[in-house]
């Protein structure tokens, strides 16, 4: 099977097969597939096949299912096998879900846990929202340093199946501090009794647990790790992030920069309730609606001139519309750059000199077609004049605004992409109708 | 270290630190951040500094360098140490610098190769771009069904150093079809003397070299694979794409889509030269000024009202500005979306009509907010009920052009996301103004 997509066939097996026969699909999917052809059943329905799997298959799968659903499906359960579904849990699927728990589950799952997992559980979700110490997980492998290959072999043996990765293991003093690394390609090319501490690379790379969760999957991405090994503020070692959670980084930082450059909210999802898409969005409007009626403003301080030459109504939209397509061209350039780490701020001052620079010469060569084309359509060369130096300088505007806004939000340490085409559009609509009916103003006598 | 950024005084240890000192140097650097060092480096710097390392990690740092880069350094140099190593590159990087090597430089190498890599090279280099067949590397690991984890064991130990990854590998016949796969994590679980057959998952998941890219990361990461088998159209194992492979298509692709819904080319980037910036721009802000023509066009029939009741030419930006907004709302959504697989052209309509839905619910509670505020501000009541029923009619506009580009480009087998910024401002332009002016002529004795 290279793609498994969702058939009416797969629902009714699930729930219409007898337990047999359901039980041997079940084993057939791989884990995420099953999750997903769950998804759409009900609570009853679901624990009834998540109960014909053996308990850390169970556990994976109910991992895998949206943390929403995983909270109404624990609400509907008793405590007991909640509390066994909880410890069969990876460490940091356990401390995601356990967060979101109402607090009444909160408090009736809490004592009956194992001491390791309830303070597993405590570490792991104290962590803030898009840091390493938020995505980590503690399930990894740490051996000690005088430890030999054959034991740390055995040791393995023992305890891959609780543990996220394997292939990356690590070295450890009794106060836990990270002394290296070892993967397991250097154990099994190693001689069985030779110690950690001599197979060991020392010169291990890190994150620390507050770290930006993009800086880390920057990290994994750009020397192709299958996992990087997080540290607290007291160099402890207390975690890893894995390939697939530096996957997942990267694919929710690009959606939320899409999103937040078109000024919508970065949880709405194609998915998301009517509603929410309503209320999601009704906020930036309202925002945009302002920034509107200031450009609105700005043109009608110019009524006067324009009820001279009417033909200037009927140019406004080219010169908003040019300088807006050009501000998000230097926008996306901008925000993706300081996504990917190719911009900082110490970088800026270059880039936005550089898209100042574009616009100008777009707007030159783009006013001058325009500039020829309006004195053609409307026979005044004045007005032709007007628009080839409106959109020279709007083009520039754009340059300068579409790379200074993200730049600008960036050292405010407001997230770069946020809202930023509503301010882009207010800067060249303002900026293209000021300089455009000013100058419509000035040489009105020879207009109209 | 956590992270590692670029000093200056990183170049002066490479340049003018002796032999000994740059090598230990080097030896201290991960692959990814010596190649970034080497970078900004001329031709015969980057080889003297290539020169100081063993032939395995020299290949790798090549092949880490831009493809550009690659392909001037390959010029500077004869072809005797290019072919040792073009040999020693990993299979995916080689074919990819192969590729675009000049003629006559390809022509003085390939003779010079070993058979089995020349074969390799003109496999790899003839699958298109964007398609599993151009990002897969045959640097992997195969058994036969008849060995024992014993025997395949000896092997990883022999040849690990030439492969891309040997956590994952896999199990084909003799005409090399896929009959399972096998991780490292089984091969040290199972009986040394089991034969892999017997301890080999069946059920494997593969893609085929004509896949979409997009599709084997999407693969990739929701089963949060470390590789994936690659077959041809005779089912026979050709290469796999690995994890890493898998995260810089996932920032590729979001990269593209952010960069074509703004209307810019893919290609372009922050440290893009300046010349490109203005040339890739210029044919996107052609056709966009052949949309605001248009939409000014439509403006200019209206002349005559517009000349009657000047405050209408203010209130256009308002109309124009939410329509464009809510448009560009509705347009990141469906476009991300597409890409995250979450919509489909089947599932479309319901997107669609959702998407028209929230258009006309926050149309109408913007738009009455809009007409209560035209009617202070301007003191006509009828000027408020024009701007109320444009900006309901205009958002369901972009609610239905927002959702319905994308899925049309995608019909089409066109990126969804290509110049999709563009088109959905027109929309709004010229169906916001056709509707906002209409209406005002119609009303034109209760406003002028």
């Amino acid at each position: 099977m290279d793609t498994i997509t969702s058939t009416p066939e797969y629902r009714t097996i699930l729930l219409e097969s007898g337990e047999t026969s359901c039980r041997d699909f079940c084993t057939g999917l791989p884990d995420a597939t099953l999750a997903d052809e769950l998804e759409p059943l009900s609570a009853a329905e679901i624990w009834r096949v998540l109960g014909y799997l053996d308990l850390r298959r169970r556990a994976l799968i109910f991992g895998r299912l949206d943390l929403e659903r995983q909270v109404e499906l624990a609400s509907s359960i008793g405590s007991e096998p909640l509390v066994e579904l909880i410890t069969a849990m990876q460490a940091d699927e356990r401390a995601d879900l356990y967060k979101i728990l109402p607090e009444s589950i909160q408090d009736s799952v809490m004592p009956s846990l194992a001491k390791a997992e309830r303070e597993d559980i405590r570490k792991l979700s104290s962590y803030e929202e898009g840091t390493a110490g938020a995505i980590m997980t503690s399930d990894y492998v740490a051996f000690r340093p005088d430890l030999t290959v054959a034991e740390g072999l055995a040791k393995i043996r023992r305890e891959w199946s609780g543990k996220e990765t394997i292939y990356y293991t690590y070295v450890v003093d009794e106060k836990r501090h990270l002394l290296g690394f070892v993967s397991l390609r250097n154990l099994i090319l190693a001689k069985p009794s030779s110690a950690m501490e001599s197979i060991m690379q020392t010169d291990v790379m890190f994150g620390r647990v507050s770290d930006d969760q993009e800086k880390i999957a920057q990290i994994i991405a750009l020397h192709n790790l299958i996992a990087l090994p997080i540290i607290n503020g007291g160099d402890t070692l207390v975690g890893i992030v894995t390939h697939d959670n530096a996957l997942d980084v990267v694919t929710e930082e690009a959606t939320e920069d899409i999103m937040r450059m078109a000024s919508m909210e970065a949880e709405e999802q194609v998915d998301s309730p009517f509603y929410k898409s309503v209320v999601f969005r009704a906020p930036w409007l309202s925002v945009n609606l302002l920034t509107a009626i200031f450009a609105s403003f700005v043109v009608s301080i110019f009524q006067n001139t324009l009820s001279h030459y009417i033909v200037l109504a009927a140019m406004m939209p080219i010169i908003a519309g040019m300088g807006g397509n050009a501000g998000t061209q230097a926008l996306a350039i901008t925000v993706r750059g300081i996504a990917l780490g190719d911009v900082s701020l110490a970088t800026g001052r270059g880039l936005i000199i550089k898209e100042v620079a574009a616009g100008c010469v777009n707007g030159i060569l783009l006013g001058l077609l325009m500039g020829v084309i309006a004195y053609l359509w409307m026979g005044n060369p004045w007005l032709g004049l007007i628009m080839f130096l409106s959109m020279a300088a709007n083009l520039m505007i754009a340059g300068l605004f579409g790379s200074v806004i993200p730049l600008t939000l960036k050292a405010l340490k407001i997230d770069p992409a946020l809202g930023s085409s509503i301010f882009i559009t207010t800067a060249t609509d303002v900026g293209g109708f000021l300089i455009f009916l000013s100058l419509a103003t000035l040489m009105l006598n020879r207009l109209a």
